[in-house]
């Protein structure tokens, strides 16, 4: 963990984000969507802030990276061409003792031969889950405290045993909430979100279906010819159903609701669309659109920031994994061959843009990916990392995909997607010109992860001794000023006197030289300086009494706290080289 | 229409919106998703601009108004509370003839007694029309070129009559297109996207609940005895649909069908979730967690830019009326009983937003609600209408709320949604302090319908007399400078002699000083200039032989065509000004 860091940071931040208004939950006041967020007066600043500088860097300040803003809801064509509507899936498992749902591959896997101890939250549930386990197995385990003992795994691995005795199968993993081995198998889920576009809903349709083939006696024979014009489609879901059922590859007695799961896939299925699991398609999608009307060429790159969707299995970590979420992505399209010269390139980019805004640019890490865990199609991928309180963890990732999502969208839709190089020769048959399709590289970034990151590097407790020799604690978020949410906090010592409108004109002056400056008159001024150093806010400028006479403020610095009186007309060149500006 | 546009100019607007990189048809190398559309390039950029125009006018200057950025997906508590869920439905009707689906309360209604021809697309279509309406209804209609006549009213508006016979039953109105009166019944329609959040997908339980239950002989029992559970909710979909077929609602030919359905929807129930069809609700949910932490109190704003969904039965004109859009919507909570001062200030400061950007302000105006088009709670509604080239139609809404949002949430989900006013009396007590409710206004924009706006308004041909006595047509982009794409494109002449390298640096400058300016050395200097008007570039400097000699350089305007030569160090300010920075 990070020195600056107290020992109990999630906790802290995310009571912080609540408190101060960056990060509610969803839907709150009906008990709230765990797995979605909504950010708060301050926490959509700070996301402005941070996906305006990445625009600015990425789009704005680049001659040869142009941005596109595509729709959230893309025909289902495009992911089932992007392999997504098939495979975009995680293996699922459920406890049958804590009840707890949980990801097969990222469980602990403990060894052949190894302990088996089910922990518990307290004693109290460890007496029921014991119970829980006599009443399914027949067995005692012994209970100390809140640990249940006497389950191993057998030393070739294939049972978990009791007193020497095989009990159920072993699965190579436990759960990771209490470390049972009494598992349900894996079940392959699809983490996009499914929804029905048109004119009509189709669930009409297929109960009205439903209900005329369920007095038929042989289903699958009244379904073979209630969908005779679907089955000609190879791959229509009724098609790939019947296909399954006659292989013997459904169990008898599944067949029925199997069957039943077919003709409502069938039935929605040209209807169905998915929210995006990423903004990166939308851009190969739209590459031709793109190249054809911007005038660029290789090398070149497509932007877009935006939200995409996932159904996670675990929602973790605060706004880290949930199933509505923030991404900027680039993917930049180059001559075949040089794509790792510019990985290089986009990674230095990248790397340096995250440790620009970081207090601790240290914790900011590359993390090479293994050829196993490469994608079949990928030549090279790195991801960013940050030291997050639960260890290293991905931030972005950058990857060298080569021309393997144009490839595929050119197979489904049949529409070329290449560039014609007039000048080059073709290396394969020497003559120009030479067609090809781009290499990709994707700098795929995680603006909510970006966020949290943030968040984290800022968040600082400093403990003083006070002029009574009282030991105070201060938290303050040392955002950089790019990304504090607000850039100055303009505060009449009172609310009278004249000074809320000398405040105010102030405020004026600077809107007017592009500072948002904020108004603040709300309780005692150190109660209001607590505030804007939880909030991080990088200057607040006081007017008092003597401001009246001389026409000067003080100005106190986030970070170090310290006061200095200065001219009005100091305050905006003085603000603004603070920002950068 | 207005003056400056040609006769086809939505034909024009979407031709140039594709052929410069604006607006693209999403998933179009698919075929395209009719109802959804991306931004390209440009149109990215105008939208950025156009809503951040937006926050800064509505958020960063006001210190009574904050901002949220909420959740796409919400609870269905949410609009179960909202009444979108129940009804936010359209009446939908097909038109047998031409196939055609429309609602029925935006159909064109002929009065009693009226003839009704049926005017088709073409002579091919009136003789085939004029088959398939003899093949149903045994009559033949007369033709002429592509109108088939012999239908009318009948006197008593009840019937559709051909000779003085009564032929079919009269809804009381013709399908928009083709004026047929051969339609399908009303069916009510939920406009909002429906999905399902959670580790398992309720549709394997929904079928494997089906098929266990299609044994049973009495449908209904099984499913009471299946669901006796669920059936003690009132709310619950089993319960509201075995009342419906008991009550005898449903036909008897329809149950099996519709209880099929319910028990679906039951199981789905509880992992259902929407697409917020508005951004405004989440700023009713989050009222009490904004106010608690942005220290903010009557009269006070919350602001939302975003996504919104809403699976509409007709999408239309372009970019007007599509599935997925974009809308920026302030909730103003105020004391009850100065809701309609408030209502005043907001319809100022919105129509001076519009006028604001626009060459024409002439074409915006109020329109006022009806009181029998106000819904029954609200107590005021103004619409700013754009004259679009259909006719004046909805860009902004303008409503007087009361406080019946805050109160039907209060309702649904126990939480007090109040400000309690410590130094006021409570108008029923007449002691303080005053706890209420506070009534809402709700300025409520398209940010996509605005961005349609400023397309049409800037559009105009002009065409001149060019030196050889041939005229020239010139398309121009007349933006507002704070609203165009790109800022200032910065043009060596040719690309060699050390002009790309001066042009660069001059962008460097300006980027340095706040100017997104944008290089571009594709194609003559003719072309470009020509392609710049057509994106509504403001001003095009170009770098030509004598910047090397003398340092100066030639500034094109965009609206004139002007020409003059200024130093490089006149360039900034130039700028700065033009873009009022």
């Amino acid at each position: 963990m990070a020195a600056h860091w107290p020992d109990d940071i999630m906790k802290k931040v995310v009571a912080l984000c609540k408190r101060r208004g960056f990060v509610f939950q969803s839907s709150e006041i009906y008990d709230g969507l765990k797995s979605a967020y909504d950010y708060g007066p301050l926490g959509s600043e700070l996301k402005r802030n941070l996906m305006n500088e990445w625009w600015a860097d990425m789009v704005t300040t680049r001659e040869n990276v142009v941005g596109i803003d595509a729709s959230i809801i893309m025909k289902a064509d495009v992911w089932r061409a992007s392999g997504h509507a098939a495979g975009f899936s995680d293996p699922l498992v459920d406890c049958f003792i804590s009840k707890e749902r949980f990801r097969a591959d990222k469980a602990p896997r403990p060894e052949a031969g190894a302990d088996l101890p089910i922990l518990c939250a307290d004693k109290g549930q460890a007496k029921s889950y014991q119970a829980l386990i006599q009443k399914m197995h027949n067995i005692e385990l012994s209970r100390s405290g809140k640990e249940l003992a006497g389950l191993r795994v057998s030393d070739d691995g294939k049972h978990v045993e009791f007193n020497g005795t095989a009990l159920v199968d072993y699965s190579g993993y436990v759960s990771p909430c209490i470390g049972s081995p009494f598992l349900s198998e894996e079940r392959s889920f699809n983490l996009m979100f499914k929804t029905n576009i048109g004119a009509v809903d189709p669930m009409n349709d297929a109960s009205q279906t439903l209900a005329e083939l369920s007095a038929a006696e042989d289903l699958t024979a009244a379904i073979q010819e209630r969908f005779a014009g679907n089955c000609k489609r190879k791959d229509a879901p009724i098609t790939k159903a019947l296909a399954r059922v006659s292989d013997g590859a459904v169990p008898e007695k599944d067949v029925r609701a199997f069957l039943i799961r077919a003709v409502i896939e069938q039935i929605t299925f040209n209807s169905t669309v998915y929210l995006r699991p990423e903004t990166a398609q939308a851009m190969f999608v739209q590459f031709k659109n793109v190249m054809e009307t911007s005038g660029q060429k290789p090398p070149f790159g497509i932007a877009q920031m935006g939200k995409s969707f996932r159904n996670e299995v675990t929602v973790e970590h605060f706004i880290f994994r949930s199933c509505e979420f923030e991404q900027m992505e680039l993917e930049f399209f180059c001559e075949p061959g040089t794509q790792l010269e510019w990985m290089e390139y986009w990674k230095d980019q990248r790397m340096n843009f995250w440790k620009r805004y970081a207090n601790y640019p240290d914790e900011f890490m590359f993390r090479k990916h293994e050829d196993d865990e490469l994608a079949h199609y990928a030549d090279g991928c790195y991801d960013v990392e940050y030291k997050y309180p639960w260890g290293w963890d991905e931030l972005e990732g950058i990857a060298s995909r080569t021309d393997h999502d144009l490839h595929e969208h050119e197979i489904h839709s049949g529409t070329k997607l290449r560039y014609v190089d007039q000048e080059k020769e073709d290396p394969e048959t020497g003559k120009k010109p030479w067609s090809y399709r781009p290499f990709v590289i994707e700098p795929s970034a995680g603006a909510t992860r970006g966020l949290l990151v943030y968040l984290l590097d800022a968040y600082h407790e400093e403990t003083r001794t006070d002029a009574k020799g009282k030991e105070v604690t201060r938290t303050v978020m040392k955002f950089h000023p790019k990304l504090a949410p607000i850039k100055c906090a303009v505060l009449p010592l009172v609310g009278k006197d004249g000074m809320p409108e000398k405040a105010r004109e102030i405020i004026a002056s600077m809107q007017a030289a592009g500072i948002p400056a904020k108004y603040d008159q709300k309780g005692s001024i150190g109660k209001r300086y607590a505030k804007h150093d939880e909030v991080g806010t990088p200057s607040c400028i006081t007017i008092d009494g003597q401001t009246l006479e001389d026409g000067t403020v003080t100005i106190r610095d986030r970070d170090t706290t310290e006061q200095v009186r200065i001219t009005i007309d100091q305050i905006i060149p003085r603000v603004k080289a603070q920002l950068g500006l």
